[in-house]
């Protein structure tokens, strides 16, 4: 295809495995891709290459998605469409964790455990805080070499995009793309600080909340309503002489949950515990996640919370460019930046202020 | 003064105390006093007349600022304008609590606590589900009867206005007129079910969360997050046989407290226990406010956040007028609605229906 040819050697195509042994892994960022010359993409061979689950091509729209350029916006745009269709048959899983709880080391066992069941997994990030400059954190191959190897992984560093915004519907549409190309199970991982954990809990059936020993000590560092968020709380390193304080804080967080709301209606949020190196609880991870597919589906909330999810990005992304739009116009910020000081020295109301900004 | 007399006959001034024996509420209805004919107010007398701490002037003032007719709402701005310099000097204190709290006997018993002691105790309520038609839940006098009667007190009855934004607005305005009114402790008390205690939480110093005994069970009927927005627990009705329970579940929230995240820095939330009946641990819940306004006055955080909750105040109000304006159009609406039909059924995608909202 013309298509593919070109880009090869200006690093779009990173994924060399489709020819040889590859590393799962595509690291190509949307500002290379802006380089290039504009090309006739094909979109619904494309379309039928994600489908048919070709790797290579799987990355190649994923590009597209998280480039700025405009014509490939559109282009995207008319891509997804097409899948769009073929999209929504997985189980969408987001996964965070306190700092040091080995997110990666879990998702590597974890996913790694599921392409040997025959499963397709896809791994995506979400990085609120990383920049234009890249620093992705899945840029660490070495990471998750036994996933990356598996025929059936899919690992997808995080898009370097810039605002909140723009981060969420990428990964949105990304996971859309991977969905397509018949992934079953799709782990969103949350890095970095901010209101990420929010933004996931959004776009998923299930989260996913990875603690270590030592419930009391540390929560005391643990985010801000981070507990009512998630539908487990998985008590990782959960080996060698870290059994026995592990089991006892499943147990305190079972108490803890206990007083908290559900995050999902109709499910009891589980605490359990699992080791990634000694690959333990990882099966009972799944049990409980088909355990819970099942339920919320009887109870039809799984549909209503997809539904109520996609709603919420659509009224989300209105606000989000009426309150761009506005604050993007220079003269508008100078004029709020005036505004906010009076209202801050105690010469103007709040009202007054506002009113003041859209009265003409 | 002109302007006070022919509300009298309209029912503006319900609040006849100032003649005799008053109950110190004012139920007038911002519905009744736009149906006046619209008169010249004098402003400036107005604000002295508030500033002067008389009753009937601040009822007046705060009827000015839920008024919904236009020219009340430009009167109503110049009167905070010129009122601005002489707020903030109160301590501001959110009361919320579960089902069957008791938060009325508590406002009554520790209002008229703080009254006796010479403090001048304003209580304003906040409550988004109630509609146009009325239904202030301060409605019913003989829930106070006793702080009513207090020369120090001021209870308004929730502004019966429409939208959450309107009533956010409005009580954070009220709550400006009472502290120019020198009222020194406003008291906020939340009600009605959705997100009121958000909405409280940033407008006030303090969050208190009221609860019963038996943690365990209650909190399964307990908001989402509430616990982490609360800068003290109070286990209420701590009486009688109740005495004993009250104890353990203080313990209890103790335990669960430290698990979460402290809703002020700098501040360890605390849990403590009172009877509004007996009046008993109310002495020690005004000490604990005066503790925390030494603390956080000490960090400058007290500072720090009001400034915060201004400026979000600012833009919280820039963002809702952008997006009222935006559904307000009629044509918009049924536009939203039928791309959000789209998107639901799978025929375009959010970012394709956010397009065609915005492309002309």
């Amino acid at each position: 295809m013309e298509y593919f040819k070109g880009m090869e050697d200006k690093g779009l195509i990173v994924m060399e495995g489709v020819k040889g042994g590859h590393d799962g892994m595509n690291q190509s960022s949307p500002k290379r891709f802006r380089k290039k010359k504009q090309e006739q993409l094909d979109i619904p061979a494309l379309a039928n290459d994600v489908r048919t689950g070709k790797r290579t091509s799987l990355s190649k729209a994923i590009t597209l998605v998280e480039s700025s350029n405009t014509a490939h916006k559109e282009q995207a745009q008319t891509l997804l469409q097409e899948l769009l269709p073929f999209t929504g048959n997985s189980i969408r899983i987001g996964i965070t964790g306190v700092p040091g709880a080995g997110k990666s080391s879990f998702i590597e066992a974890f996913g790694t455990m599921l392409c040997k069941m025959g499963k397709k997994v896809a791994v995506l990030a979400i990085d609120p805080s990383s920049s234009l400059s890249g620093g992705s954190i899945l840029g660490d191959k070495t990471r998750m070499e036994e996933l990356v190897r598996q025929e059936n992984a899919f690992v997808r560093p995080s898009p370097s995009a810039g605002t909140l915004g723009g981060v969420h519907k990428k990964t949105r549409e990304t996971m859309l793309l991977c969905e397509a190309a018949g992934y079953d199970v799709i782990l969103i991982e949350t890095v970095g600080v901010g209101q990420s954990e929010t933004y996931v809990r959004g776009m998923v059936d299930f989260f996913l909340l990875l603690v270590l020993t030592g419930a009391g000590d540390e929560l005391q560092g643990m985010k801000k309503g981070i507990m009512e968020l998630a539908d487990a709380i998985l008590v990782h390193k959960a080996d060698g002489d870290n059994m026995r304080p592990a089991r006892r804080t499943v147990q305190e967080y079972k108490q803890i949950l206990h007083f908290l709301q559900p995050s999902t209606p109709g499910w009891v949020s589980a605490s359990l515990a699992a080791s990634s190196l000694e690959k333990t609880g990882l099966d009972e991870v799944w049990k409980m996640l088909e355990t819970f597919e099942e339920t919320t589906k009887k109870s039809n909330y799984w549909t209503v919370r997809r539904h109520e999810q996609t709603r919420d990005w659509f009224h989300t992304m209105i606000t989000d460019h009426l309150v761009d739009s506005f604050y993007n116009n220079p003269s508008r910020k100078v004029q709020v930046r005036d505004l906010e000081k009076a209202i801050l020295n105690g010469q103007l109301t709040v009202t007054q202020g506002v009113n003041q900004l859209f009265q003409e």
